[in-house]
């Protein structure tokens, strides 16, 4: 399977160039050959494919044979992820990456256990581009900053927000979608569990609490699970 | 968050006993105390509830104050996994057991890379009743021993065969399920895919090839997409 590599722009003309660490990861550790087909994103949606035409110390050509551009769909899928334990953290990023999320808000939860670093939205942000590389994605999500439960009601006032909980009464397949939403919030909470207070604040906003089946999921596992119900409900999967 | 734990039988009295590895387990392994709540399942769907009353050295004792059962739903939902890489299958079969996966049948496909041990069935099953452990699931997913195609072909001939590949033009969301089905078969390719042979071969028996979304997903992550999506369509989620 080819490769996919993001730069900061993609070439109008026919030859796309790659460098710095892209280029590095490229030459020194996949040590791609001329002639081998990649992919190049801008991570905005736009991309091209075509073969390697030359390869120098610091950088490589691709001679562009194929161009595309995924577009921005509505409405936007937004996770909002309380964040869990970190050792789970990738695993949850990979799996609502390529689930389709389109942007990504961590979520300090009353339960949730670690504390946001300076340095872990960056990490998330890395997690989230090599998810993207693996499964072929141009348009890399955003992974916003953390907020708190406050940032987070003032925040999904603006779409319609769905918060999954084991002990709602509704299951997701009941619920009926508005039409025309510019954007879905899927409120996810840790491993511990959203609590009765937060469930609470969510329903003073008219946020929809649903479940997914009786199983009980992990809160890193859950997040991919409600982007695929939600995929299909809205008839993009 | 109460620890379940299974056993052959489910008392008919108003004592449950645990004994064996999951006594030890519990005694050994958590050190649960007399007046912690417990689960205890047959595995069947078949489940009590109460706290330990008794702890001796190699058993302990529940008195049962709930009890319940989790009856088997129709249709029948099916995973035919081609095994892929091993180390991707503890994520496999814990997210397919988490979905809801009633039967997971193991399929020994062109492009899987890991061979079928003689152990690999015990294996599988013992994550799989992990996995139920974790998220509180009575009902433990059945494990089938590997099948090559032909017999993967004889077997989803008695159901309705949902074949995921990303090359479909049709999506998921787009079918339409018969009603009273006995049993629905979701087949996922390994991590190389499914070969244009298998897919010529499951036309033979009118699978329906379909593809879930724009990313490539895992082979791991692959069935739980589609569980959950399947579980949203049918309205069990």
């Amino acid at each position: 399977m080819s490769n996919l590599f993001f730069v900061d722009k993609i070439s109008t003309e026919n030859i796309q160039s790659i460098e710095n660490e892209e280029a590095h990861h490229a030459i020194k550790v996949l040590r791609l050959s001329v002639g081998e087909l990649v992919y190049v994103s801008d991570g905005h949606g736009k991309w091209i494919s075509g073969p390697i035409s030359e390869i120098s110390k610091k950088s490589l050509a691709i001679r562009i044979e194929n161009t595309g551009e995924t577009h921005a769909e509505k409405p936007e899928l937004v996770v909002v992820q309380a964040f869990t334990k970190s050792d789970r953290n990738k695993e949850m990023l990979e799996l609502v990456t390529v689930s389709g999320a389109d942007r990504i808000i961590p979520w300090s939860s009353q339960r949730s256990i670690s504390k946001w670093q300076s340095d872990s939205r960056e990490k998330w942000m890395i997690t989230v581009k090599e998810a993207c590389k693996q499964s072929k994605r141009f348009r890399v999500p955003i992974v916003n900053n953390q907020m708190s439960t406050n940032e987070i009601l003032n925040e999904v006032k603006t779409g319609f927000a769905i918060v999954f909980h084991e002990s709602a009464k509704e299951k997701f397949s009941e619920i009926s979608l508005p039409a025309n939403l510019d954007r879905i919030y899927l409120i996810v909470g840790p491993e511990g569990g959203i609590t009765e207070e937060e469930l609470q604040l969510f329903s003073t906003i008219n946020a929809t609490v649903v479940r997914l089946g009786a199983p009980i999921l992990r809160s890193a596992h859950a997040g991919f699970a409600a982007m695929s119900a939600l995929q299909t409900k809205i008839g993009r999967w």
